[in-house]
């Protein structure tokens, strides 16, 4: 069933006070940066899980178990938050290979961190064999529709921020983000998906017919790395008729590094890449289009930056 | 003369469009960052650039010889970017110690740089005569009315954005954020400065009852490094009784990692010391005191972050 748009009001009306409401810059005329890096823990996430976890909270589904989330990176932050925050256990099950300095982050928001396998789809494998033990709340990085929706409230913000706006773009990565936003703003502007050419889950899904399984690399897979497109983003991009292009590695790297060097905005490589479409002219804008550039996150590490 | 708040709301609508109406970020209950560190060159500077060069335009000062500064810092990228974005030849005099790295930052600014002495005393002795001798209009880092009123517009944006707050902590080195700030908000929330130990300008100002030179240190010194305190910036702290803390080294050091694994801000050194009085406890707010901290500069390197 598609996310609707009532479903993402709602969200926003659950998750009110609890995430930020991340500030927007217009950095030249007709271009906007929606400062969404500057969310909890760095990236848009708590937004999807937040709504996950209060709606279960009031259908009864999150018990004392807590929550249970597969993830090395920004959704394995943004669940641990979300559980904290709302006085339950998180279970975060992560890849052996996992880096130290994620897992000491991890451990300051009071994770219960599992390492497992060597691959994330071992990781979540684990989550859900727990989470079937246990009945703990699994709390999917994209692929359900509380985190759709959540997402989306993003696009809601820039309903009220922005004064009159022709196109989003939004980076796509298991598409939950580009789902909800494509949802929340479908009758009053564009969504355009920005895809690393090493990792185009949601034009494999558009040619495929249905999400598909796919080889995963580049610079932004640590964000953007899922296999394949979530069934509930690819109802959303369908119904909304959202395209996509795709950017280049090289692209993405040298946007990064715009993005400090003339905003001073340290992003990690996903965070750059919607704004890579724009730099690499992989997306061009006609004379006058109104664009944002959802600037989506900022865990990396700064001295890369330069 | 002392600014007044008629100059700094002169100097809002001079320099409208010119900067930018930074954003204010609720981190905490009653704590909201004002992130003029997303500034155009990314710090405040520009503000009271503006105003400087605008003024001088409308009394026939500002010519075809463009304008002379002296910084090889922000208020130089500041200066330089304002002549730039009015179509005037800026020539920027630094100290021939200069890192290359802002010195490629200034020529992207297509500034005319002139690099003399070792020191940024003989750099601005060197603007000072190039400014007599070809009627080139001065733009000083601090200490001149228009400066100081358009670093003002900060405060005048506060009073908009941000719902009720009683106190503004603002870093001090030449004065001429924190006078602007205390004209513009005098009647509305007590501002209080926040000096690096090691370059306590305005605590020796207030002690001696005037201005007076100071040796500078510290690593905040490349931002905040001022000798002594501007006369317009005494003037102001005088009139609207604002007083000042101190805070160590290692104090400023441990906000500005803060501010990036918290917060995901990169803040220069000079950026983060207002955030340090908070952090290390020398300014502490009573309970239920609402505080705006103005984080003002983002020109670091950000290998250094973690």
């Amino acid at each position: 069933m598609t996310v609707s748009l009532e479903d993402v009001q709602r969200a926003a009306e659950r998750i009110a006070g609890r995430v930020r409401r991340t500030p927007v810059i217009e950095v030249a005329p007709g271009l906007t940066f929606k400062l969404e890096l500057l969310q909890h823990t760095g990236s848009f996430k708590p937004r999807g899980a937040f709504n996950r976890l209060l709606t279960a909270k009031e259908t009864g589904e999150l018990t004392g178990q807590g929550i249970v989330a597969a993830s090395g990176g920004n959704h394995g932050l943004a669940a641990a938050y979300a559980a904290r925050e709302l006085g339950v256990p998180a279970r975060i099950f992560v890849p052996e290979t996992t880096p130290a300095a994620k897992l000491g982050t991890l451990r300051t928001l009071d994770a219960d961190i599992v390492q497992v396998g060597s691959e994330y789809a071992e990781a979540y494998q684990a989550a859900l064999r727990v989470q079937e033990e246990t009945g703990a709340l699994l709390v999917h990085a994209y692929d359900q529709p509380e985190v759709v929706a959540g997402q989306g409230t993003v696009g809601l913000e820039l309903l009220e921020q922005v004064d009159g706006f022709d196109t989003v773009l939004v980076a796509v990565g298991g598409g939950g983000l580009i789902a909800g936003i494509a949802t929340a703003i479908a009758d009053h502007a564009q969504v355009i998906g920005v895809e690393p050419a090493l990792a185009p889950t949601m034009h494999r899904a558009l040619a495929d017919g249905a999400p598909t399984d796919g080889t995963v690399g580049g610079v932004a897979a640590d964000s953007l790395g899922a296999r394949r497109l979530g069934d509930h983003a690819f109802a959303a991009v369908q119904a909304h008729h959202v395209r996509s292009v795709l950017v280049e590695d090289d692209a993405i790297v040298a946007a990064r590094k715009q993005l400090w060097r003339d905003h001073h905005l340290a992003t990690e490589h996903g965070g750059a890449t919607a704004y890579a479409a724009l730099t690499s002219g992989a997306y061009e804008p006609t004379a006058g289009e109104r664009v944002v550039v959802v600037v989506c996150g900022a865990n990396t590490d700064p001295g890369t930056l330069i």
